[in-house]
């Protein structure tokens, strides 16, 4: 961290602020410049209150070093994580494809689904029973009775299950069916969710929010770790962006760049990210190609009946399509 | 809403579609142009599943004309709505001055300020006692323990109350402590909080999330609405853009433009938006000017050991500064 | 085009906004709900002037049905176009590889970069002759002596040369020397500069604008197309987010987007993109992956000395493996 | 500048690093941390090039201190330019008035609208003759004959002019009869622009691009000064972010932002941010409110049959009342 302060302080104000860092434990370094004076602090600098520096008058910025997360560090952890579910491996140069539908809306549909996704290659069975909607007014999901259903198409297919978790409320719920618990972008710094998950011991899919910055996303990550669950794995799904024509926008840079900063597996969200099926394919193939270690895709077999989503989930047809253009791109790596 | 039909979609897959709209209880116009065919719905609109007519590969895009929110538009509300706490009235022209620390920190911290703010005329005292923070080694407020302080303020000062309430767990406790309960950016889609400050009695103010649209702002103001509690008071915190010189850029737009769609009360947060103290003056007077419905602004006596937000925080005589400005704008409407 | 009346309009000022909409040519239907009175036009809507009729104090809001571009429309004209350039092919399938230096700055330093580039596949050779600058204090290219050189190694090595255009003055010098023409993504929507390409007979390559929307991209198209050159080539290059750990964020959606809306061809700029050199193979990787039509690489032999952009510019033996990725996933389609 | 040196470089990487640094003249600060090193720079950083030093394998990231502009900065020119029109000042305290239609239509338009806008206090006549259009479709304005009318216009209500100018070929026509020659927001990094304003000796009105930080403004700025023209006038109007419901973001933050960081004035564009006639009067007196050295605003007498925005033109009534406004708010300064 460095503290600069301002063009014309007195040197008397730049001796208090290097005492006052020297006080909570930094080793100074301080160069004058011609106009700024920069004081470098040597140290773990994590624990410093930077606004209460920045509220200091004579401070005209402080630049920072290091990031603010540790445990989700690649600095500090070398080797890429690999997280195991019913000996489905995600990170570590393994691909993960989570499939289903957006919401479990009926057993006939959820088996449906569930089928025709295993059938193709699908590892996952994805499917929301608690469903976050922007409107009150919408399908808000089939709640416990949805996660009994997709205990029973797990039965059948053998597929583990990775299903929402919304609230404190039914977590334990949630967590008694579910193999993965996804939270949801508009729940990422929903910071007492995120420390409960840290008690669970069921990895965590932590979607990043509509406009968190990669950083963000990584200490909601550092959040879950630093109670005790280190099983996280992070999901890019499209931030806001001022683009219109797809719902949110694809940040696929993401993907290498959270490979330099973290050892936490990051699979991609195509279908929320475009909001529209014919876009997937693509997106999908690029998401491989770019790096990621796996793909959670929402497919309905009839999604012009749909309750939610239907504009953004693939028939299984297009599935099947999908799923042999990602597996000849993955062979390539 | 009006649903256009692709250039070239056979007549038969035209008259499906309208058919299924009528069957869902809509009159339908149609429209045949030289390339598109417009299917016009009249009715209320607000309950078709728009994702379910896009998932159709013939429609090429669906225009909505009416708003998705009802209890929240002006439209069926045409006054401003006026919400009252211990005899201060938020809305309708008043301007409500809330003020107070970021961070309760301690009986002697927060008196001081309750006591300055009060003296010049800050009508409802602020302070967290369940802190939100993006890290999670960062203080994460006093809990209970501040609520009881905030509570001892209230007592000799006579301002009443808000202060955060983060999640379910904590609700009831908060709910018992506070006379206004905040919900803030980062819960505005914590649904299941939404529900839950839906059925309290107590008024919320619920802060605009960091990427959220208008639109979205007062669909969780519906959200709460639904369940019953219609005193809601809307917040402006600043927006996320790519300008990082302010820690987020505060839309004052929004102001008359809430002020068209809805008639809840707007009050503004100039101190989160900049992020910086010498900014708070000026963004506060233009929020006046531009129609606000009053400012909560943060506060602090010693910004230097604030253990929250040092950077934005006021000194009291700052504060009383912008108090004398704030009024004789005020005045002049 | 749909015109939407607010609420409450006087069946009066109706009449006269539909007598209006007829005498500019416009057959209307209109739709009486139970709030807004809808207004469908039908025809060629292009022209009708929108802002005209938002000024109405009665008029609710304008939905578009078409998009504003004609020429550039994949209605239109639905096979892809394909644009060739001595015999390279840009659309169509065709996967063309532009790469070279940011800027020109020796013989020694042009040469030695299009031989290596040259060597592994390129088909084109990029080059800075004029180069826009964020500051007036840095380089600001080697002018008509860098379009010199840039004609030498065409000679030598047979690769068409792309370079930047950056006005009307030097616009005839930059035409002569230059395959094709670069627009830069600063000067998007510079009209002159635009109408002046659009009387040129060289393929224009046109970055969008960092904050320009697909649809605006397609105007500025449109614009030099209107003036009756068909050959532009589209370049995706990143747009500017919130997101600051990457230089800008590219966005690969708008690859299948600009697909669905367009026949021109389109190729991404993943250097200018990220800004990182590491970053510039898996994002090249995933435009190929996403349906791109080519791409353009900033290559330099000794990125250290660059006097531009030396941070994302690959080394020429990150070059060589980065070409026998692509050309292992391009295989796949 | 403070160079940060990734975890693990070893020693002699370090070194030369410095003496790299040290041969271009800098004078270099070395501090060693537990992960990473730090090398400060003491000396005019402005001319090194960030992105060669970025290139370095072994560079994990380059934090700057000073900005990057000099002739714009208030460090060394602390006290606020004025600059003078004609009589009329702006900077320092006056407010400034500028409104007439966006583009000149006709005799009988402008005549009506500057006589309107005089009356009430107006000082300076905004009018466009040459129009930068989205749209090749779309009016272009008069061109010339549009000058000759703003000539006119300005001979008869004694108010000088403010056009712009859109590009190099009309530039000397436009220098010829403008009073301030506005550059517009898409092209503030048309370089080649802003180098022919800095010869010119008229004062230059330059807007904010759409997307463009309020550091790249001031180097836009700088742009124009380091050619010898010290008068410009900096103008905000919106920036582009996800907010849809207005046509942009008025970044009000930017007005104290810019105070601190340069010497120039700024004012405010409420019409073009808004992109709706009914906001233009809040943003007004927001504008005048955080310290706007002035305002530009459209003014139409029939914004119905403006051939140019027409939905955020203010008939002369509104702009009477808010005038009025306006001066009550400046007293209070």
């Amino acid at each position: 961290m460095v503290v600069v302060m301002k063009a014309g302080t007195p040197a008397v104000e730049i001796d208090k602020m290097q005492e006052n860092l020297e006080s909570i434990g930094c080793t100074v370094h301080r160069s004058q410049g011609e106009n700024y004076c920069l004081l470098g602090l040597i140290g773990d600098t994590r624990k410093v209150n930077q606004s209460q520096l920045e509220a200091n008058v004579f401070v005209e910025k402080i630049l920072r070093v290091q990031h603010p997360f540790k445990l989700a560090s690649r600095v500090f952890h070398p080797q890429d994580s690999i997280i195991e579910v019913d000996g489905v491996k995600i990170g570590g140069g393994n691909i993960a494809i989570m499939a289903g539908p957006c919401s479990v809306e009926s057993e006939e549909q959820l088996m449906t689904i569930a089928r025709s996704v295993k059938e193709v290659g699908a590892q996952i069975l994805r499917g929301g029973a608690y469903k976050p909607r922007t409107s009150p007014y919408s399908f808000q999901g089939l709640g416990e009775e949805g996660l009994k259903l997709l205990k029973k198409a797990k039965a059948e297919t053998g597929m583990p299950i990775v299903t929402e978790v919304m609230c404190l409320e039914n977590f334990d719920v949630v967590e008694a069916y579910a193999d993965i618990l996804q939270i949801g972008a508009r729940n990422m710094q929903n910071f007492s969710l995120l420390k409960k998950a840290g008690k669970s011991n069921k990895p965590i899919l932590l979607k990043r929010g509509l406009s968190a910055t990669i950083e963000e996303l990584l200490m909601s990550a550092e959040y879950i770790m630093s109670e005790g669950n280190t099983k996280v794995i992070l999901c890019e799904r499209g931030i806001r962006t001022f683009e219109t024509y797809t719902r949110n926008t694809l940040d696929l840079s993401a993907i290498p760049a959270i490979k330099e900063l973290s050892h936490l597996p990051i699979i991609v969200d195509p279908s929320h990210a475009a909001g529209r099926w014919a876009m997937v394919e693509p997106l999908s193939k690029a998401s491989i190609a770019v790096g990621a270690d796996g793909l959670i895709i929402e497919v309905h077999h009839e999604p012009e009946k749909a309750l939610s989503d239907g504009a953004q989930s693939l028939k299984p047809k297009k599935f099947v399509q999908l799923m042999d253009k990602i597996n000849r791109i993955a062979k390539i790596y």
